[in-house]
């Protein structure tokens, strides 16, 4: 665990948001943009865009704004996309599924090197652009493979146990789709969708429409 | 768009975990728990868990702490899980078929009324529980029939759209995948799951790990 942050959590969250944004404003085929102009896309206001960019050295041009291929450029630097990452899915069920073929991950980015399930002659059947393996040969598997990150989508109950062997095995982060609040050691770090949690904020907003306010 | 907002994000945002954790424990057959064991599972304080709670009544008795059961009770109803939706998934790809057969929706809560899609051969090939209909009909469908939820699973290029016939269907809720942010009206509550943005922020963090804090 480390306290000595010195970015804060929510402008980390807002950085994926801006690389959306200009995703979108790139393939329009706009060349260059304000913060007004982004301001008035993201609901956020051009003064919180400036600094938040600024903090990571995207300055853009008094009078002219950002270079949008620039400013994506350098997103996707900031955001590590820019680099390649071996990736193995852990839990081959309906999530597990629908991650492999998740069209996010179908950039260079993203190397799926191999699939682990208790059933591996399903993993087979599903696919044969990536080995499939049993989940009790991942340790060994770590030992003699380089892996980057690692998608969690096992039932809960074996959830911990395989981070576990996660964490002793190298490995830099978790994409964890289990339903479970799991601990990791050795720096690797976390990052939960927790699919129960976003359905019932969902329905708690449905139930208490004062404290909803819209996402913009 | 209200602002008039009594509870805050992140208090609202903690109910679906403290409802998941009081899930484990009453499965391990728990039947009371004090706030400061709550506080050793969680890594929240004892007096943040209180306060928490007490915002919505949820009183434990000094010196016994909460009876397991009954704050279970209180947060499905806080959540508005005790309540029964009709929901209905638009876009049959990889993720809605992921989702239709998730485990979270397997309770008496979610009710699937119908999936819509362009290609409505795939989605009776897929599954005979629930009535598969092609997008067009969505509009219609919703003048006929009472949705609660719509799960927005579709291609980018038309959530937008489909969106917008949803608002306009009395819906009350949009839980929306696609990797887009769309806008609401007639006070549509919307909840995303943006999964790119949160495979972004594993790898911001894998690349800064000074900014990482351990989520526990």
């Amino acid at each position: 665990m480390k306290k000595n942050n010195s970015v804060s959590i929510s402008v980390i969250k807002r950085l994926p948001k801006y690389f959306r944004y200009l995703g979108s404003i790139a393939e329009k085929g706009i060349v260059r943009v304000s913060s007004k102009e982004l301001s008035a896309i993201t609901g956020l206001t051009a003064s919180q865009i400036r600094q938040d960019l600024n903090h990571y050295g995207c300055f853009g041009q008094q009078g002219y704004g950002y270079n949008v291929k620039e400013l994506l450029n350098e997103l996707s630097k900031i955001l590590g996309i820019d680099k390649k990452y071996n990736v193995i899915i852990i839990g081959f069920g309906n999530i597990g599924k629908a991650l492999f073929k998740y069209q996010g991950f179908r950039n260079s980015s993203y190397n799926f090197t191999a699939i682990f399930d208790k059933d591996v002659e399903m993993i087979k059947e599903f696919t044969d652009e990536v080995e499939g393996y049993d989940v009790d040969y991942l340790k060994e598997y770590l030992q003699n493979n380089k892996v980057d990150i690692a998608i969690l989508a096992t039932p809960k109950q074996v959830s911990q146990q395989v981070a576990d062997i996660l964490c002793e095995g190298n490995i830099k982060g978790i994409w964890n789709f289990a339903p479970e609040d799991i601990k990791t050691k050795n720096d690797v770090v976390l990052e939960n969708v927790h699919l129960d949690e976003s359905l019932y904020t969902l329905t708690y907003y449905m139930n208490n429409p004062k404290d909803y306010i819209s996402q913009e």
